[in-house]
């Protein structure tokens, strides 16, 4: 034990673990971005480029002039507003489902859904590649989880046959946010209804791409609005806006605003967030094959890397990633790029659940032909050579 | 087992838990908001009245416009900006640390903070009072945790001296979120160093109120900047946007960049809300009086609440709390009060650690005498016969 003189050196071991990550290569670093840029952008979550549309952030803008700049609290207090009532509203309308309830972010909105729709009378049985705020909220719920193999219904009805709680939870990603691949949720919730179990859907990166009009994931799958199962979104990709929300039957609704401690305890969305996604779901809405754009951009941008002979994921939705020899290679070469204005996304461990180095990029709908030839060319001169197969 | 058909009932035990919680009087609704309100707000967080001030909500218009309406990435791809560096170097500034890190709420800023500064390693030790969203951190970090007695440096100083990790890392609010008491920081510090413990502060409700010009609770204890302190604030409250913030040695800013689950996998703080605390903090360095306001008015509403006969807490920051004799009690107290125009918080459990429920107040800095003359008024004629002892 130290004296009091020690007190500057309790936190030295923080040295020693910047060393061990510098060592690894998973050294991390900001790099702040301008509010104007020539970049080409195929880094961000924007997928349908409504983060800077004038409409959506004419819309942020007004909001925070006449409701304020923040909630003011919880949602339980003071921080409910009509804007908030009237984004859940369309949301569910949206999307499908009886009933929704906005969070702060994404992140809040999955540790509440399945903390409170688990719980240590509930199995939990997760695919393995989950996103880290599910698993999170897979820790805080302190009840059994069985994290199986990938895409894998028969595991799942493995895992569910052999549980020893009566009630279970499903959770999955719709979108895998590092490759871009589907669950297979059809089967999913096949296996899930022969085990009595609930189905948790993360739709993430499928709302704004998939189903019709980009109603997501889960419209796609003709399971949106079924009585036992609820999904998660995010304000903050598709609709260009922040925060996250849960979607399902009214009564798991009613269950999360009285029980989600990451709801109760955490200050409402500010209405500048709400306006803006409120106002995204209406360009959706009027503009219904913007989803389209951003898979034909994906599958050109996937054709055209793995016709210069990259390890590229079959994309289904926005993501497109290629994976790289090792992490430092991935991070030069995500620099180098940079270097050479196109700006895409460079995902290590502990991101990437398979531990294999990759670039992420994201195929946005507003992206032309030609910034995609653009892409195409940059990310290919920039490759380290043992990049291609 | 149930067959296919039985997935209508898989959340039936949702409407179990439901009844229970009604019959337990803790039933929680939301009750939105309108834009304008002619009611006095007594419950909400904005301490200092800044998030509807032109100033801060302005800065949140013109942000939006200028920077989009959400920020499109974890702030490790795309989500940093110019604007997420200003408000971090300000608010560093502003409060004594070497470095920030803004978060997009409070909840996850606590989350970050206490699971990458403990770990298997370390012992984390607590006051039993505690903020909901460090408990949560506090079960994520998977080690050994003690809850000791509130406001107790010699039940933290036992629980140090006992433990069975190398590190330790204290973990307290600064003002308590319920009764407004204050932690003892500078004995908890000293014990702290007597035994080679870090000590994370939550400075949620004093940052903006207490401290010279509002600099928070541990500039107030001549803490700020100390090589073994971490603070963390929220930008929801009294900078009246939303989001949270760590505040510490720079080599704990830099690990939390590089190993807090929060902060990567978490979409960063929307550019309307990082300008909106930016223009709050420039409001508090030109009007260095605010923060004073705050704790006249609470003193000048909890003495005259006292006088009335109720059980009132002794404010030492912005929050007074009312005790009620039952959660029924304090539902239909606060109820009432709505209808005569005096918005007020009512806390019941679990939002109260001590299973006791009150009406809690916010004394902003914009009340005047006569709203504080109207509250009290108000609040005593609605009390139930009961309340006052």
């Amino acid at each position: 034990m130290q004296g009091v003189d020690g007190h500057e050196r309790v936190f030295d071991w923080l040295d020693t673990e910047a060393e061990k990550r510098a060592k690894a290569g998973l050294t991390r670093k900001l790099r702040p971005r301008a509010a104007a840029s020539d970049e080409l952008d195929l880094a961000g979550n924007d997928y349908l480029g409504l983060a800077r549309d004038k409409r959506v952030a004419g819309a942020a803008a007004a909001a925070a002039l006449r409701w304020g700049a923040g909630s003011t609290g919880s949602r339980l207090v003071t921080g409910s507003t009509e804007l908030h009532t009237e984004l859940e509203h369309e949301l569910a309308r949206f999307c499908g489902f009886q009933a929704a309830l906005v969070f702060s972010s994404g992140f809040t909105a999955n540790l509440g859904a399945v903390t409170t729709l688990s719980g240590g009378e509930s199995a939990i049985v997760t695919d393995k590649y989950i996103h880290a705020s599910l698993i999170e909220g897979c820790r805080l719920a302190r009840t059994d989880v069985a994290a199986v193999a990938h895409a894998d219904p028969d595991a799942v009805k493995h895992a569910l046959s052999t549980r020893r709680k009566d009630r279970a939870l499903v959770v999955t990603d719709s979108v895998f946010s590092v490759d871009g691949d589907l669950a297979p949720l059809n089967q999913l919730s096949q296996v899930c209804r022969e085990h009595n179990a609930a189905l948790l859907v993360d739709d993430a990166h499928g709302l704004g791409v998939l189903g019709e009009g980009g109603r997501g994931a889960l419209n796609a799958a003709g399971l949106a609005g079924e009585p036992d199962i609820v999904a998660t979104v995010t304000l903050s990709k598709s609709l260009g806006a922040q925060g996250g929300a849960v979607l399902g039957p009214r009564r798991v609704i009613k269950h999360l605003v009285e029980t989600a401690r990451s709801f109760i305890f955490d200050t409402g969305l500010a209405p500048a967030a709400a306006a803006a996604a409120l106002a995204a779901l209406g360009v959706l809405k009027s503009e219904p094959d913007l989803p389209q754009k951003v898979l034909n951009n994906s599958t050109r941008l996937a054709d055209h890397l793995r016709g210069n002979g990259f390890r590229v994921s079959e994309p289904q939705a926005a993501v497109v990633s290629v994976q790289a020899p090792t992490p430092e290679d991935a991070v030069e070469w995500a620099a180098r790029c940079a270097e050479q204005g196109v700006r895409v996304g460079c995902f290590r461990p502990p991101s990437v659940p398979d531990g294999i180095s990759r670039l992420r990029l994201t195929a946005r709908a507003d992206l032309t032909d030609g910034d995609i030839d653009t892409a195409v060319k940059v990310i290919s001169e920039c490759a380290p050579p043992s990049a291609t197969s």
